[in-house]
């Protein structure tokens, strides 16, 4: 791991993680990023599919995109990865709260040419989508593959922060007459919708 | 609005919205942002949850995090929210995409010490968890309104990004036997379940 100092969770200190287990899953459930850097001074926040492969995060896009370029430019990196859990309702409005699994990364990417690895990230992504998809779609052909911009970014220095359970009501307000708990929230896929083009004429 | 140049979406401009009425409506739907801003030359992007009343997307936090008090110090901050919508299964790797709706707010947030304005954004936001429990649960005292710092940031530069419908296949990749089409994705809310304070005992 890299230099500590950036990563520590200082808000509520119990709720940090710095193990990669914990890192990694909460990196491999989340399909979205939310990718900042600075362009003229300006901090920007933008989404993006990530993928991790070992120790990176994957981010791809269009080889002309200003998130690319940036990027691309060695500009320090900021990914973060949010999970929404729950609802934690409280007895009173000061405690309410979320539950949430969260991964910062802070550091630099670096622009991946291989074209293996560029397939391998697709394949990756293709497998988060639907497990076993890759083996029915048509690949990557070099023009494509030309045309989509790969980073790499170390998961070196990076922290994970959760939080879970229940509401953290006073003591004083625990016997009034209010309903309190988590409503537990997830991300459901509904049922699949074939395209207009015969989608659903096969498998 | 404000200046266009920075929210002008590049990237897919068809995809790109600028109207109040489709911003608020991202916004209003999601409880989670992403801000992100500048440390010390580092970008950083932080998860928070938000809320829009009127024209402001308001932030609340304690008054000692960082995100305070690099924003209150008038530093320039964006604020991303995202919709992840749908999985867009297309016939080749390089099409695969998702759906969603996001809006990007460039600008500076300020300080609000009003307890009346952070009340009403409590309000709201236990308002959003689940209507009507404002009338419910105890409402904030003095000293909980003096330790939460509220930051208000003008929905002036802001844009939504927006992609729906099924995958963009090449035309020589429809006749593949693939299937393709989306799978929606959808933030469901689970069975609340009650704390160990007796939190099901009324209501």
């Amino acid at each position: 791991m890299g230099d500590r100092e950036r990563t520590t969770v200082r808000r509520a200190p119990d709720r940090g993680h710095y193990d990669r287990p914990t890192i990694d899953a909460i990196l491999d459930e989340a399909l979205v990023c939310h990718v900042g850097f600075v362009d003229d001074g300006q901090p920007v926040v933008i989404p993006t599919l990530q993928v991790r492969v070992d120790d990176h995060v994957y981010l791809h896009g269009a080889t002309g995109s200003r998130m690319v370029k940036v990027l691309s430019s060695g500009a320090p990196a900021c990914v973060t990865v949010t999970l929404l859990d729950g609802l934690v309702l409280a007895r009173s409005a000061f405690h309410q709260s979320v539950n949430y699994r969260s991964v910062v990364i802070f550091g630099t990417a670096t622009r991946v040419e291989d074209p293996e690895m560029k397939c391998r990230v697709l394949h990756e992504l293709t497998e988060r989508f639907v497990p076993g998809r890759w083996a029915d779609i048509r690949h990557p052909n070099e023009g494509e593959l030309a045309r989509t911009a790969l980073l790499a970014l170390p998961i070196d220095e990076a922290s994970a922060k959760i939080r879970t359970g229940g509401p953290k009501d006073d003591e004083e307000d625990l016997g009034l007459p209010i309903w309190a708990g988590v409503i537990p929230l997830e991300l459901t896929r509904l049922e699949p919708v074939p395209d207009e083009n015969g989608g659903s004429h096969t498998s």
